[in-house]
Formats: structure tokens, sequence, C-alpha cells
């Protein structure tokens, strides 16, 4: 078969990273005999220094015309310090998912065997823990209206969900939750918000039709202690954009190292698949960033177009590079391994 | 000198927490010859139960006519889980706030060397931490206009923020920061929000009047990350209601035991004080509530009253308390001590 990936590296990291996930696709492709065709395009700050526009419309359409979407990072220092800035690379990225209708934003996070002593938490807490978070990622207040009043004293963004918004990330939930756990965990702030109980009413509703899987709730900020007390009780978290930003970040550092955390942004058509990192400046150009997170997003990717067996090789790849400690030094402090050895390793490994 | 107090018990573990609170400072009271005059009144859940109003005009007037307020928890289950309540326990606490200008919420976060084990996080990671977080209270997405749609399937929250409410408690805890480790954090998400931005700007300018003092930015996903890879980095955190209510839970357990964790509420008159954790509902009447968050509160009014001398024994009191492992079975499973003999052994040392 032959498969068009968009590859849009973005800042920082980003293409160092996306690199390895492209050479570990391209020894699948060897191997099991498919045909990936990569298109490059621009996002984020490079985007707004080649072009003017964080998300050219050219990259727009290279996304559209994809079967699926390999994203590396975006952001630079020098836009987040100043608050006049009237473009931002972060801009791209939420436009993107906007304009994929890209709704679901799924993490997995999971406490390798391995890893634990990596954990800033105790082992015996981190130990067993193994979560999905669904994040809805199209609405809510990092869309609703903005407003600056004409002096500049006051400012307001406005949180807004509709019934429809939640249902269908609402669905998806439950669909994960039955192939694991038969928990969804709703995260909200019922207690104040308005926004949080519509949340609150409509899951309610859609969980009687999935009756075999357990419904709780929980207010955000006892999530977000719950997160560090003990993280093995949850199976699938759903939850509003901004709850979900912050309680998946949260999350992706309790299993040791972020570095090996993919995601997968989901919805109406194209799929699209980034690491957790973000585009981590002051590291780039310099050999030392662990590709990991970006190559397991190419095995979600490679699941997502209904290819597991060749999902299934990367992940082992990736295990048996972390086993053999052939990681970068944000793994293994003492380890001579850089981006591109390791990329390497796991693309041999693989073929 | 006399002083009255007014004791807003609330709900759960409330009244029995707070009782322990009042006979520290009746043992202060003795001690050091002041009078202190208790009046209490009703809030929360238990307040709906008596008079349909979680905040009675009668219990408002309490506090307007009191030198501060001492308050428990509110909060009952039966309202959290209907999202089509029409009055909640939340509300008086919001509202208490608003009328009493309380814009401040201060919430001091401490790794005790005796509780280092209690630590969900490793010992390494959490050993040397101490910072306070400054979380604005009356203002942002908790108190901005609330919509649901007739038909009930749209539902939105306004964030709105302005130049006043941001200046106030930012010369606040750059104030504090003057006494302490010289260094404010400003945590929002200034790359995605329009009102972020107001507070980067904001606050960017008052930092120059203080010019002893450090002042960096944090996005609140990553504050949640960091809090958990490296709290030590952190002095006074500066942050809006939302991300305040979210981070400073996160913080709540780092330490080891959210049972020992104080608050002060400040703003243009009277302060109110109260302890981090809820009203626990599940243990409330069974005497393991762990009274010393409630103790410490009052120490924070001793010291919020100009009575230094007067909080600095109950500190004491308290850690000594903890020393002997005088403690309920949330320190020390194996613990004897109940709430109230807990409160006793306090007051009898502070006497
Ligand atoms: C870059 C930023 C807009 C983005 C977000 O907050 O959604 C990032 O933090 C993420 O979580 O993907
Ligand atoms: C009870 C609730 C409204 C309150 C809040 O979120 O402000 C509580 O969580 C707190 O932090 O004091």
């Amino acid at each position: 078969m032959k498969y068009t990936i968009a590859l849009l590296a973005g800042d920082g990291i980003g293409p160092e990273v996306v690199n390895q996930a492209v050479k570990a696709l391209q020894a699948v492709g060897d191997t099991f005999g498919h045909e990936f065709e990569f298109e490059e395009a621009v996002v984020g700050a490079i985007a707004i220094d080649q072009t003017g526009d964080p998300l050219p419309e050219a990259t727009l359409d290279v996304c559209k015309r994809s079967n699926a979407v390999l994203f590396g990072a975006i952001g630079d220092p020098k836009y987040d310090n100043n608050p006049d800035a009237k473009v931002r690379p972060e801009q791209g990225l939420l436009k993107l998912r906007k304009e994929l209708g890209l709704f679901t934003n799924i993490r997995p996070v999971k406490a390798y065997e391995t890893l634990l002593d990596k954990s800033p938490l105790k082992k015996d807490i981190i130990e067993g823990t193994d979560m999905v978070i669904y994040r809805e990622l199209t609405g809510g207040i990092y869309f609703g209206e903005k407003k600056l009043s004409e002096d500049g004293t006051v400012a307001s963004d406005l949180c807004e969900y509709s019934e429809a918004e939640i249902e269908r990330i609402a669905h998806l939930a439950f669909k994960a939750a039955r192939t694991r756990k038969k928990k969804v965990t709703l995260v909200d702030k019922a207690n104040v918000l308005e926004s949080s109980r519509l949340w609150r009413r409509v899951v309610t509703t859609i969980a009687k039709s999935y009756e075999d899987v357990a419904l709780d709730f929980l207010f955000v900020d006892n999530a977000a202690m719950q997160m560090i007390l003990n993280p093995s009780q949850f199976d699938v978290i759903l939850t509003e954009n901004m709850f979900g930003d912050i309680i998946s970040d949260e999350g992706s550092v309790i299993g040791g190292s972020i570095g090996l955390l993919a995601s997968a942004s989901v919805g109406n058509d194209v799929a699209m698949f980034e690491p957790i990192h973000g585009s981590f400046p002051q590291g780039a150009g310099k050999d030392i960033a662990n590709p990991i997170a970006s190559v397991l997003s190419a095995a979600m990717l490679l699941a997502h177009l209904g290819l597991h067996e060749e999902a299934a090789t990367v992940n082992k790849a990736v295990e048996r590079a972390i086993e053999k400690q052939i990681v970068t030094s944000d793994l293994n402090k003492n380890s001579e391994y850089g981006t591109n050895s390791v990329g390497d390793y796991i693309a041999n490994t693989i073929a």
C-alpha cells in the first residue's frame, strides 16, 4: 500500500526528532512492503519567519491530502515573553486542530517497569499506572471569543461548550474504556462553572448507553492532587480543553520521562500524531533530544492506518532500545547516544 | 486586648477541626492575657439546610464586625453530583470572598523534614521546598458571566480580568518575595489567552518597582509539571483564580499531608483563615480528622492581628505534636490519637 504522510516538523528540536520517526517508518516500509510518501510543510515560528503565517494555506493543503500528519513541536521564546506579539506559533497549531477537526487529543500515560526509578514519584505510588487521557481539543476557552478593551485595561476569554461538542468526544472515551478497565472519570469544575455542569449532564446521559462502563467525577483541583497521590486509580480520563492541557501535562511527567510520550489527535478525517514534549529550543541542533516520543507517535500513526503488526514492531524496537539503554542522556546520564544514533538503532532493529 | 473572631465552621469535618483551633486560641488568650470573643455563624450546606441560603446575611454581618474570620470547610456530596441544583454550598464561599473583598489567597507549601517520608515525591525532589502561592480569589472565570442557552444545549463562563485586579495582588506578591527568596513566578497561559497576556503586561510593569525581585514566567501546563519535577525552584507563585485553584491543590499534596496546610485570604479589611483541605464528609463525626491545618490557620490569624509571639507559640506547639507523633492516623497509621486528643495536646502545650 502507498500512504502519504504530512511532516510538520515545526520548531526547536521538532525537525531532529521527526527525522528519527521518518527513519523508523522507512524501515517499516522496507520490511513490510509499504510505500510511505512524505510531504514536508512548515508550521509554527519557522512558518512565521518564512511566510508571516504560523499555518500557511499550503501547509493545510498538504495535511488535507495526506493519510495522516506527523507533527514535531512548535514554540519559540521570542514570542513567549512578548505579550504584544500579533502573530504567534501557537496560533498555527490551534488553527490546524480546528481546520482538521481534531476534536480529541488522546494521551496514554503508562509507568514503564524499566523506568520506575526515573519517576519523581515513589515507586509504590507510580507502579501499575496505566491511563489514557481524552482531552477535548477544539473547543472551550482556547477557541472562545477573546476581547481586549480599547484602552487595554480589561481582557477576557470565553469558555463555551455545546452539547454536540461534548457528545462526540464522550463517545470516543466510553468506547476506549470498553477496551480497557471500563472506567471513565470526568474531570471538571461543576461546583463553579456552568460549562462544567453541561459536561456533567451530557456525559451522565451518554453513560447510560455504556452500561458496562463505570462513570465517576472529579473536580479538576482534586484531579491535580489524585494524579500524584494515586495515579493508578485512573483508566480513561475525559475532560475539556484547558483542564486537559494541565492534567495531561502533569500526567506526562509522573512516568519518569516526557521524552517517551506520544499523543494522537483525532476527529473527522485526517489524524495527527505528535510527541507530548515541546520544542525545547535550548536543545535544538545539539543531537541530545530524545526521539522516542516522536517514534512512538509514528507507531500510533501506523495503528491508526490499521497497520497493527507494523505498529507493534516499532513499539518493540523502542522497548529494546530502552532495555539495552541505547537512549539519550535524559534517560541515562552516562549515555553516549544522541538523537541520531538512537534513531538509527531503532530503525535497524525494525529492519 | 479583646478580639472578636467569627467562626464559620461549615460542613463535614469543619466543626470538629475548628473546635481544636478555638481551644488553641483560648490557651493563647489565657497565657498571654488576651480576650477572644467567638461568634459562630453558618455557611455552606448547613446554611442551606437551615436557611435556604449558603451565606445568610446574618453570617456576613458577623464576619464584617469581627477582627478576623476562622473558616472550617464547606461542601456536601448531595450537591456535587447534581448539576441541576439551584443553590450550592460553594456559592456561599464565593460570595463571602467577594463581599469581604478577599482578593488574595495565600498558601504556603513547605516540606517538613519530619514528614518527607509521607510525600508521594522522592525525597531528593521534595527536599528544600518552600514556596508560597498567591492566588487571585475574586476575579476570573469563577466570577465572570455564566450563561446557559434557553434550550440548555450551550453553556459558557467568562474569564475576565482588569488591570486594577491584577495590580493589587501583584504588589502583595512582590512584597512577600522581598521578605523571602526574592523571586516571583507568574503562572499563566499567555500563549493562548488574552486575559493571561494582560497579566503578563501588568505584572511586568509592576516588577520594575521591585528591582530586587526577579520575575519569571511559566505556562500553567508547564507549571503543573515543574511542581512535581522540581518544586524547590519556586519562591512566590503568582497566578489567577482558576490556575491558582489547580496549582495550589497540586502543591498541597507534595509536602506529604494536606492535613497540615493552612491558608489566608486577605484583601481590603477583615481577613479569613482556613485549612486547605475540604469538608471530607466521609470522615465527619468520627474524631479522625487532622486538626493541625485548622490550628495553623489560627496561628496565621494571630500573626495577621500582629500577635507574632503568640503565633510562634502555636506553631511550636504543633511542631512538638508532630515530633512526638501525637497526630491523627493520616500522619501515623498506628496512631491512637483522634481529632480531640491532638487538639487537647496542642492547647495544653501552649498553656
Ligand atoms: C502550544 C499550546 C497551544 C498547546 C496547548 O496548550 O494546547 C500545548 O501546550 C499542548 O498541550 O499541545
Ligand atoms: C469550594 C471551591 C469553590 C473552592 C475553590 O475552587 O475556590 C475550593 O476548591 C478552594 O480552592 O478553596
